[in-house]
């Protein structure tokens, strides 16, 4: 990978849901965890992402929080 | 969990580096999969993270990008 | 608090709009300033977040910039 | 105001700090509540940053969680 | 400009499509590259954007990532 | 391109500077624009970015803010 974000997390689309700006996407990871993702709708679209696809998540290093809760 | 994050993913930190302002601490979620995050040293210290502690990444939905490649 | 966001700023929301996707929510926060915040809307409905409810909001030092004009 | 971003609090600068690339600024605002903000040092030193200062703290509605604890 | 954030791209805007709660606008900068940016409903209404204003899109640079492909 | 991220500036690097975790990444684009990003040292030394490398600045829709002054 070429690019800068440190984070690819790979998993299988489970839900995508579009309204007319927005859409929301729900991609399960291994080890029974999942992440949601909002993205333009324009981007699904381009993307025909669909459920059953394998996709990464990618996220920059600087968006993520830790809790130690 | 009453924070608004949609994403949190547990793990375990298996390394916290500090410089004088900010600090990357990297989580290894099950699965093989880990993730790299930046916050400010002062969290960090005051978190008192250190390697092996069990934490969340906590991850807006909005920061997340999707690739289909 | 256990999250490494630096900044939790307390107040009372005053506004809970939603679409079919996202939810704008607007707090009130002491001494006569208001936040607004874009939020999924499955995590408004999830939290059941409504006009008079305590919050708090939660943002990461590296999303916020300074204006000294 | 001629800029997107929904959210200004304005407030006083208590503390600037910096390293070769980083610096954070608090600010604290009305009411006995604090903002924490990491920019770059460049940033820091263009708009001549220092204790004192009456600034805004300006962020997009986008990066505002939400925590009804 | 007395914003911290870095970038600062000016240009003429070729669209903007809002729904209730968000709206997306195109920016075409010189040299045939164009920039798209999800802002509030609200915002794209107290702007009054509209195709053909000259603006500029504000980034941080911590939110900007690069790709060496 | 298969990232949903909507916007891919291209360029040239003009500067690349290093501390411990962070590194700040000057390109500069076509009509005489310049964009900079801060990214983690390990994503710097990782895609050994120098100056005169062509790369992409890619930014996420959500991400940018529109000024009309």
């Amino acid at each position: 990978m070429a690019l800068s974000a440190r984070n690819r997390l790979t998993g299988t689309v489970t839900s995508v849901e579009k309204d007319d700006i927005m859409a929301e996407v729900v991609v399960e990871l291994g080890g029974g965890q999942e992440i949601t993702s909002t993205i333009t709708r324009g981007s699904a679209d381009r993307l025909d992402l669909r459920e059953g696809d394998e996709v990464a998540a990618v996220i920059k290093a600087s968006e993520v929080m830790i809790d130690s809760e």
